[in-house]
């Protein structure tokens, strides 16, 4: 399957990525392959900046392989098709999420979890490139070829630098409420507002439950219920944090910094779930069996969504006029935007206007 | 409803206990109440010996109240019943489990979830004596007087002595294997040759379940395949562990000590739980989060079972005919069988003739 760049005709586009994990981000070229049978060609609008894109860039999880070019919330237009492309059309509002390819025939994959495939999905970016060799680049960049199997359908209601952060944010969020089958009148708990948090209110609230956020920070109040949340709890007010004794179903956990997972387990009703997006590495403090073992409770994981799942989440997003709260910056922005970011100093998500890069 | 020793009548009962944490279990007399309306009094003819038992004479989780009287797998003769009894009558073969009362109102209740009574169910022993005031005792004693909504009946056809362990030994095994829904040809696991392990061995078999056995010991190999299991897996073997990677829907963690979870992450399939039942305490090693959120892994906790489903389990062990592998010892001899419990010299439950106390 995998071919070398001799074998296949190539386009150079402008990107924008890091030599290595001390260098800022600046502009550079790279290579896409001409669109194969399957493949789709998409003129990058609009790209949204996750957090994973800056642990990529400076190495925090370690296997980041340089030049990287991240970017994995992106928006665009079809620009060309190859011959077998039967789902989509030149001209089409399209977006390419965390994955570009997995191997479609193991269990996770023949049942749409492409997320958990079991020789491991093919990422945006720092990923293996199945048909080019060497790693893969993902959206600060003009121009993406995608299978179409990777590639999603954007609602055309929807603003689409808006929709951007729906490709991580959004189904990182909506896979967990749908996995544990989150239903109108369920109680539902976020904790913490950012760019995954404010997702989840979202579209908890959408599917019509009662959402509950947990914060530390007393001034979130409004934009909280703002964004559809219908109460908020300040995590670190012991006396509110026991008024919600035994009161959710589903808790997500979207803090990606390592916190004390202990504090909102009784928080869950008998039988609930803490489903953990954001942290990843190990529960410091040391999480305590006493109660989970006395509430038949769990502690879960979870990581993106599969494909289907995602265009799922689009079209009701499409449906209930949901996208992402955001902020429009200029791809030649980013180094001062991650610097925003690791401060929290954004609502709630840094989304790259691709105009900047081609002009 | 809470009535005092002083409006109820009382029966002298001979039983065994600890007046402290640092003494050994002697002989001494408890009060037993004249059954009321709803209640049955039963000779106890036989009690299970539990690990919690020796925890708490050993006031090892705090909270102990003395004089300690341990003992919550009981199988007896009904030997009086109350005005009000409609689902026994005296003769009948009986059992009492982890929980004589509960509020019987909450939501867990309502549910049939006493074992998670919202204020708390009444434990067999060293709970709060809702009908005499005090602590419970338990059923290291010639007979006990419970309320009949916390009576099981025991099916004719099992040895009644290797039955008694079911009450907790039995249900805490059986009620994680029904609410993960565990059926023919799905993959189990059991971590840990013990009191609880040996029976979630029995059960997971016979609900047609696939069972495989966690033990760090070679030798136990004979046993855990006489007792059903298809496989054994020796935790310390790297090779072996890496053998059943994602292999498990469910494993049952039997291990009443701290151990490294983290192990056996790995071995669970994409969407899988482990669920703690022997370990009351922080989680050390930490546990990593990463493992859990790159397959949507699930580590939850379990304790005991309500009334409904540990009858539910007593009918299913009645048809399969599963008892407990048991070591019968006399009443006078607990003090030896604790410290042979601590050097889990026992295969795999000791159960306490009664007669050595009565006569």
């Amino acid at each position: 399957m995998l071919n070398t760049s001799k074998e296949m005709e190539t386009n150079n586009v402008k990107a924008f990525g890091a030599e290595n994990r001390d260098a800022s981000l600046k502009q550079m070229k790279i290579q896409r392959r001409e669109p194969s049978a399957n493949d789709i060609e998409i003129d990058i609008l609009y790209c949204g900046v996750c957090h994973s894109d800056l642990h990529t860039v400076r190495n925090d999880w370690g296997g980041s392989i340089y030049p990287a070019v991240p970017g994995h919330e992106i928006v665009g237009r079809i620009t060309k098709i190859g011959n077998s492309v039967s789902k989509f059309k030149v001209g089409d509002l399209a977006a390419v999420g965390c994955m570009v390819d997995s191997c479609g025939q193991c269990s996770s994959c023949t049942q749409d979890l492409e997320q958990y495939c079991v020789p491991g999905f093919t990422g945006t970016y720092n990923g293996k490139d199945r048909h080019l060799g060497g790693q893969t680049f993902g959206g600060y960049s003009e121009k993406v070829v995608v299978d179409e199997r990777f590639v999603l359908r954007v609602p055309e209601n929807l603003d689409p630098a808006a929709a951007a952060p729906l490709l991580c944010a959004g189904i990182t969020t909506w896979s967990p409420l749908r996995h544990w089958k989150v239903k109108k009148g369920d109680k539902v708990a976020v904790v913490g507002l950012g760019g995954l948090g404010h997702m989840a209110i979202k579209l908890a609230k959408a599917l019509g439950a009662h959402v509950t956020l947990f914060s530390r920070s007393p001034e979130k109040e409004k934009d909280a219920k703002a964004l559809g949340a219908d109460a908020i709890v300040i995590s670190t007010d012991k006396q509110q944090m026991s008024s919600v004794n035994a009161a959710f179903d589903l808790i997500i956990d979207t803090v990606p910094y390592v916190h004390d997972v202990n504090e909102y387990i009784p928080a869950l009703n008998i039988n609930g779930t803490i489903v953990l997006v954001g942290y990843l590495g190990p529960l410091e403090p040391m999480l305590n069996t006493v109660p989970m073992i006395l509430g038949r409770k769990s502690v879960a994981g979870s990581v993106i969504g599969g494909i289907a799942e995602t265009q799922e989440m689009l079209d009701f997003c499409g449906k209930h006029n949901i996208v992402s709260e955001i902020e429009l910056i200029k791809m030649q922005d980013i180094n001062e935007a991650y610097e925003r970011m690791l401060k929290s100093d954004v609502r709630y998500r840094f989304v790259i206007d691709m105009e900047s890069l081609k002009t």
